[in-house]
């Protein structure tokens, strides 16, 4: 797979969690020195983002995609990512448009981790 | 200056760059190895991106601002932007919703430059 399939595959993956295993987001973030910003509020830390998304209402939700872009980061196999979309709430009538950007770093084991994640509904 | 007051005055001189002064965005990319993804299509090389937007209609446009997020990347120095906001296009009634993001790294002279950038109207 190349670097376009590689980080198709991982959104899938990151919304399927985010959709329907909270504890799974542990997993994705890993390390302390990952990075959430969520709308303007910034967390820091594997367990401290995944506490925090596991407590939206986001997680009654269904994501669906639109674009996915990426690009290799100065860092060795990272990879930046830029992710446009819809978010459909439990029980609002219209989905939310929203923007969302990982930097994504390699694991020892070949896998990927989520180092920077910027999110913000697209208002106004 | 904080990161996020240097990111804010980072944006601003970008979008005005980009509104006014077409040959000044070669400045702002610098590096061969700097790229662009424009609504997907992926360019790299400053003067290849310099090109690139200066032949767009979008230099005869307005943005406007909504929101502005930023995060040290593993980079030194490095810092990861999100933007979102309007762009109103010449002639056009309506204002599109943009977000773009930016991987900024620094210079030897203490400014930064733009190392990645992706751009998508959101649409849809």
């Amino acid at each position: 797979m190349d670097a376009d399939a590689l980080t198709k595959a991982f959104v899938e993956h990151y919304y399927t969690t985010f959709d329907n295993d909270g504890a799974g987001l542990v997993n994705l973030y890993q390390q302390d020195s990952s990075m959430l910003s969520f709308e303007g509020q910034k967390i820091q830390g594997a367990k401290n983002i995944a506490t925090k998304l596991t407590s939206l209402p986001f997680n009654q939700c269904v994501y669906s995609i639109t674009t996915v872009d990426c690009q290799p980061s100065s860092a060795p196999n990272g990879m930046l990512v830029l992710v446009s979309g819809n978010v459909q709430l439990a029980g609002q009538q219209h989905a939310l448009k929203f923007s969302q950007m990982f930097h994504l770093l390699p694991t020892p084991q070949g896998s990927c981790y989520v180092s920077n994640d910027i999110f913000r509904l697209n208002y106004g």
